[in-house]
């Protein structure tokens, strides 16, 4: 069988490897996304990315047969156009991704939303291999996750399945008013459970920002070993923060395993690779809602990292 | 083509009928479950309702080629035994429904959950046929719903999928305690939107109990024409109270609506067939929590009434 190529489109960087037809990357390349460039630009690089990688991949005896794309925004998987986009991708929206990169490459091409990519990658290889359904969640700079059923994410009518960080959590309100989403409403999980609003939390409740000038400050001043020293204002806010964050996350997965009832539930992203500080109260709010059919339920990491999403993207093509 | 029987079987009563190859209800009956006489009772009392129908259809000409059943309790669709379910209906947990009822009446049999099934009947003939996904959602004594999915409701892996009243809602507290659920957890949709808790909340708002027994009279007391009279404490709280468990309801469903991204959203349930001061609040809560490019989703009530769980576990054994 003929290897493929993965891509791994994101809003600062794009990686992109050669992968077996058993999911192994065999060789990787990463490019800044050229996120002020425009689509034509991005589509000019990322083919040259994939073009050089298909050569050497060609050196090393392999044929490549056809490209997976996970990318930033929402995918129009049928179309294969990205369908809208935040600013983080300048004109990325009404881009022909798939026709684009078909056109420069003489390849097939499929694409996905990168997060759909993630979750599929997970749920073949990673922490949900053998599962017939898997919910993949992450938390990190946002919100986000993918319902895999039967080895294929749930994309959504609109391609917009997954949006798992934009439903109403008790926990995203202060002082009584919800908290603003980044999508627009108030009181999300998002709001409450992403990175960001970790660092936002310690800064309502009173920690200083020349303690913790970001969410990676948080952790640290929440960090069992930082608190052999004195108590402050600031370290004690970033334990609540954290718990704050990390209590929102868990409830809402809880809820979304009631919902969902997936064989295995995979907890992704940056605040999950933080350790039992985020994760054992995620974990404890988490099993709190559950009913009792689902107890058992196997709440596990992600074990792919960086990359899921090559290795997701390029199982679109391998089937 | 043959046609084929189409069993409810709830907690009060069971309904059965005649279905065809179409979907139309030729002929229909209904029992009493016999909700304290165990399972083999229930059994034998539905396969004597089904046998007197399969008669009825033959006289009409009809032959009946199987039987398709929506249960209560969580349903094993693979194994066709009810895994578990609630005291309403003594000893059902555990019962072969499948087997049992095929070796009385010598015929093919299936059976998923009873909510699995009206989902089923509503996206194939009802408020969402002809779309590719949908999502029913019925607020009534409890809250339920299932996500149907290229003509199939996603089940979940231990049958227990569709349980969307059973996640966190900001709106299930009173003076900052969550409110307690009938799943044992607490802060659950259920636990304000469900119809009980609308009655529930009547009462904690300072209703009086002599004016609205339960959540019909606290939907008189709320009704457009009886606010023509003088507002009282027992107005004024059937007010509320519908509001809220509305704008609970509706603040649920957008968010299920952002993970889920379904064509079409049907919304059932006795609830849904109170009128607009129910639907209006709900509503309008629902389209506040919607991601942009869901803005234009459809957001339906469910047309086939009584009949939806008889038509769609009908089709269960007519595909």
């Amino acid at each position: 069988m003929t290897h493929v190529i993965g891509v791994d489109l994101g809003g600062t960087k794009t990686a992109a490897g050669v992968v077996s037809p058993a999911g192994v990357v065999l060789m990787s390349e990463t490019i800044p996304t050229l996120n002020r460039g425009g689509g034509e630009a991005i589509l000019d690089a990322t083919s040259a990315l994939i073009a050089g990688l298909v050569e050497r991949a060609a050196d090393a005896g392999h044929t490549v047969s056809g490209v997976g794309v996970g990318s930033a925004g929402v995918i129009d998987a049928v179309a294969g156009t990205v369908v809208s986009a935040t600013d983080a991708i300048r004109s990325w929206a009404g881009t022909a991704l798939v026709a684009g990169l078909s056109a420069r490459l003489g390849l097939g091409v499929r694409a996905v939303n990168d997060v759909h990519a993630h979750a599929l990658g997970e749920a073949w290889l990673g922490a949900a291999a053998g599962s017939s359904s898997s919910l993949m969640v992450a938390f990190g700079t946002g919100v986000g996750g993918s319902f895999v059923l039967d080895g294929a994410p749930v994309l959504g009518h609109r391609f917009v399945g997954g949006h798992v960080g934009h439903f109403a959590s008790p926990y995203a309100t202060f002082d009584g008013v919800p908290l603003a989403c980044v999508c627009g409403a108030a009181g999300h999980v998002e709001a409450i459970a992403s990175g960001p609003a970790i660092h936002e939390s310690y800064l309502r409740l009173g920690g200083s920002v020349l303690d913790a000038a970001d969410t990676r400050g948080v952790f640290a001043l929440a960090a069992p070993d930082s608190s052999a020293g004195e108590a402050t204002a600031s370290t004690l806010a970033a334990a609540q923060a954290v718990e704050l964050g990390a209590a929102a996350a868990g409830q809402a997965v809880g809820g979304l395993i009631n919902i969902l009832d997936p064989e295995t539930v995979v907890v992704s992203g940056g605040l999950a690779d933080a350790g039992d500080p985020w994760w054992k109260p995620m974990e404890i709010a988490l099993r709190r809602e559950l009913l009792s059919p689902l107890l058992s339920v196997p709440v596990v990491r992600a074990t792919l990292g960086n990359s899921a999403a090559i290795v997701g993207a390029a199982k679109l093509v391998l089937q």
